[in-house]
């Protein structure tokens, strides 16, 4: 049986910048009734506010719901359906189906959030991903590739960890197939978010990435099968429809895929600047506090991560204590993303949230962290999301939900295995730590050398880059005119900072977690043609 | 590092009776305003429409906003946020936290969507699930335990599998192992809708198991780790909050979880009776669908099982196309859910509704066919779960979200290996087929001899048991009330039929899937314990 890939694969990565543009029509609505809903709800003003804005609402829904349905994608008329004729063993009966006034029926319409996730796929970044796939740059078979500075799972190790597995994986298959490879056991137990002993180990794992400074608990700890799922699972149980959730800005892109797609909540950027060096603001944080709230948005919970991403800050321990002070004013929760707590390359050491919260008397249960194991192993392949979270209630519905994401048995005991091999996992970690440390002064250096800045950042796996003095024009124009160059001329993608939610155009996000040493220089290089020549707008 | 367990692991299984009521309150506001909303989008009676229900709509959302907040679980006392300190290589601050008004503190909020999930945790199944987790029945070492015959995954022929396994897997590895076990190849490619390789093995394997009458195109499929993920996730394309999905019952208690849970979807039942022998029937179908039309809500698609789950019918071509041709008359989608395609054990051969739309000229876009591929190869702890779909969109969507529940690599490359041993699955399959057919006939011939009808069913993994003239009163209060006797004295686990939305008391789901022939006398044996000296109402 031959395989028809006529359909397009999922562009997947950085293309949902355009996400957040779809809903505007009905964003736009919102903005307008949902203050005079924040009267309606107020003590005074019951008579005025329910009446009023009901009559607005109602003419605003009609007005609306006619204007989606005249613009919502038109309905393609299903290029391969004869796909299911184009196999052997079936009479093809094309005429039928093309004389039919049934088949060129329009289609049954499909949910909103799958109409506005499908519109994402068609924005310009992810025809710079696309690039990347059609065209991948290798170093010998194909020197003129697109470099991929994208988002990817971190592979600074995949040789370490590739060789581990080719020493170790046939004894521990012989063990596991002796032991019937788990199967049955599973089911039984219906343990969908995760192996007690999976668990353990982690809780081990994190605690040495973050050099024993905090310990974990594993009856604290929901796995999930990678951290997209991980974030999402948190968030359905953190917020509901309409509600937000504030995150410092610049943002990693992937927050507007994996807690709006589907969850139906919203995020608000709080902008940092470049004159603070990024960093967050409590200042911010209370005025957009208090916009949402003035709008009648219910804000949930603040997202932040540590180290920034991708401004690369490591967050000080005061910051961390005033933003435990500002959630629990607000009565709303802190979710810290510490996915790349194993990158930090600079000399100061991460403190984890969970570290404050084992020194200072904070609320426990309005904090939950967010890590993922194969971004700190280099183990692109093997999806493991944590949620770990001293809330109760949160671990309970977490748990429940991760029979949606649950991570398979066979993954759960290699992982197991790998991880109880101490001397090899320390070595691990100080090589990525090593190559990490490298990677980002080679980056520094190189476009230092072509008098391109960086933020000043000390963990990650990317530097945040700034470009603003070459671009054509100061806006956001500008920004995705550079950024086209550098996807066109020097063959490299990587995601502009409005992607970002930056407010500042002109800064770039470049990750270099699917990079060698030596690819450094040749993306130097390529960079040097776009601005060779170019003097900039300052 | 020794673990602290003390969290309750998740109770999973059968437990979301309680979900439908608690969002009671809610609805009962939707039943009134709704088909208000219905007069305001009329033609006419536009200001009458607009300004009246919207001042009844403010006051119910007032009401209930407040009852909502009065009546939401109390926040539990965190009991294990000492875990944290549980650990060697930190210091316990006990007395600290003990003293502190922080800690006691009210907890932010969860959503709503995690508050009815977890109160669904607490509901009278739930517990007969716990019961079996607690003292799982075993022939030697547990004679007395429970026996679960709720909802597992099909253990039916775990052994072959598992022999399987134990002769090739050393092979498969050191084969996979000087490929790199395709380390790096996932994230680069970015297919989380599974591999080409395994959707070709997947659309052979399912073509073979509907006997070679209809054939599956790999381009019309998305892979995801289990059926629960693959229902969820054509359900987050098909519909949106609010929207209803029409599905004939009696039905599995799972779609109430997987459908609804963090969609926002509702599931309008649409009874089928015993007197039809639970035959789904157009005419209450299209009852159902002008009352939801009434009431303002939009039905998006009809879900239903083939063979009828779980009543076992196959369904015959005439109903296939009444229902291709209703959904048409509608513009709504058809979800054709054939996970237990594998396990007829009449005469009658199944006949998938791919095939009906092979021969018969419909929309093809507005079909979609849930599969399961753990359930036909009796491989729990592999889950594979299918969404075959001819809607293009649909798949594109589907593709993205399946970055939520992608299947492990490692997995997907031991399922292609398997599914490539043509002789294997085909004995397999036989195999499976004979047991269930076994397993069947045992089950109505020992419940026949304590005068006990089973439905008339020739699919499915299970009987579909009729008890009524048991109960002491033919109500669902009845129904329960024998439940519990089967927990308490004859300790078997089964699923009342008030669970599967069953209209007429006294019915039960019985599932075998994971007994042995041996089994199942003594399940006939301890029934008898129950209905002995039990003469019934009739």
């Amino acid at each position: 049986m031959t395989p028809s890939p006529s359909r397009k694969p999922p562009s997947g990565g950085k293309d949902d910048d355009e996400t957040a543009s779809t809903s505007l029509s009905g964003r736009a609505a919102m903005r307008i009734i949902v203050p005079l809903q924040g009267i309606a709800h107020g003590r005074s003003g019951l008579v005025l506010g329910s009446v009023i804005p009901c009559a607005l609402f109602y003419l605003f829904q009609l007005y609306f719901r006619r204007k989606k349905s005249s613009s919502s994608p038109s309905p393609s008329p299903s290029p391969s359906s004869g796909d299911l004729y184009a196999l052997p063993g079936i009479s093809r009966t094309p005429s039928r189906s093309l004389i039919s006034p049934r088949t060129s029926s329009v289609h049954a319409p499909l949910s909103s959030r799958a109409a506005v996730v499908n519109k994402s796929g068609a924005c310009r970044l992810a025809a710079g991903l696309r690039r990347c796939l059609d065209d991948p740059y290798h170093p010998t078979s194909n020197p003129d590739g697109v470099i991929q500075l994208g988002l990817v799972e971190n592979q600074l190790s995949v040789d370490l960890a590739r060789d581990w597995l080719e020493r170790n994986v046939k004894a521990f298959l012989l063990e596991e197939a002796r032991s019937d490879l788990g199967l049955g056991g599973m089911e039984t137990s219906l343990q969908y978010d995760g192996l007690l002993d999976l668990k353990i180990a982690v809780a081990g794992f994190m605690r040495q990435v973050l050099q024993g400074s905090v310990s974990f608990s594993p009856s604290q700890m929901i796995l999930t099968s990678g951290a997209a799922s991980a974030m999402e699972t948190l968030c359905f149980c953190l917020a509901d429809p309409g509600n937000a959730i504030l995150v410092p800005s610049p943002y990693d892109p992937v927050y507007d895929r994996n807690l709006k797609w589907r969850t139906g909540v919203d995020l608000i950027p709080v902008p940092c600047r470049s004159t603070d060096n990024f960093n967050i603001s409590i200042a911010a944080l209370e005025r957009a506090y208090n916009q949402a709230k003035k709008r009648g948005i219910k804000v949930r919970a603040i997202l932040i991560t540590n180290p920034l991403n991708p401004a690369g800050n490591i967050l000080r321990r005061d910051v961390l204590y005033n933003l435990l002070q500002f959630t629990t004013d607000k009565d709303i929760h802190l979710i810290s993303d510490e996915l790349f707590v194993g990158s930090v390359h600079g000399d100061k050491t991460l403190i984890s949230v969970a570290e404050i919260l084992d020194t200072v008397d904070f609320d426990k249960s309005r904090v939950h962290i967010l890590y993922r194991l194969s971004e700190d192993l280099s183990l692109p392949g093997f999806h493991v999301g944590v949620i770990y979270s001293l809330n109760e209630n949160v671990l309970a519905a977490a748990a429940k939900f991760a029979r949606y994401s649950s991570i398979s048995l066979l993954d759960q005991r290699v992982l197991v295995w790998m991880l109880s091999d101490v001397p090899f996992i320390s070595k691990l970690l100080w090589l990525i730590g090593t190559r990490v440390k490298n990677m980002h002064h080679l980056f520094v250096l190189g476009l230092k050398g072509l008098s391109i800045n960086c933020a000043n950042g000390t963990g990650g796996l990317n530097c945040w880059v700034d470009m603003s003095k070459f671009l054509r024009s100061y806006s956001e124009k500008g920004e995705l005119e550079m950024w086209e160059k550098l996807l066109d001329i020097a063959k490299i993608n990587v995601t502009p900072g409005s992607s970002c939610h930056c407010i500042e155009p002109g800064w770039f996000y470049f990750c270099f977690k699917s990079l060698s040493e030596t690819d450094v220089d040749v993306v130097i290089e390529r960079i040097r043609r776009v601005i060779g020549g170019h003097k900039g707008h300052h």
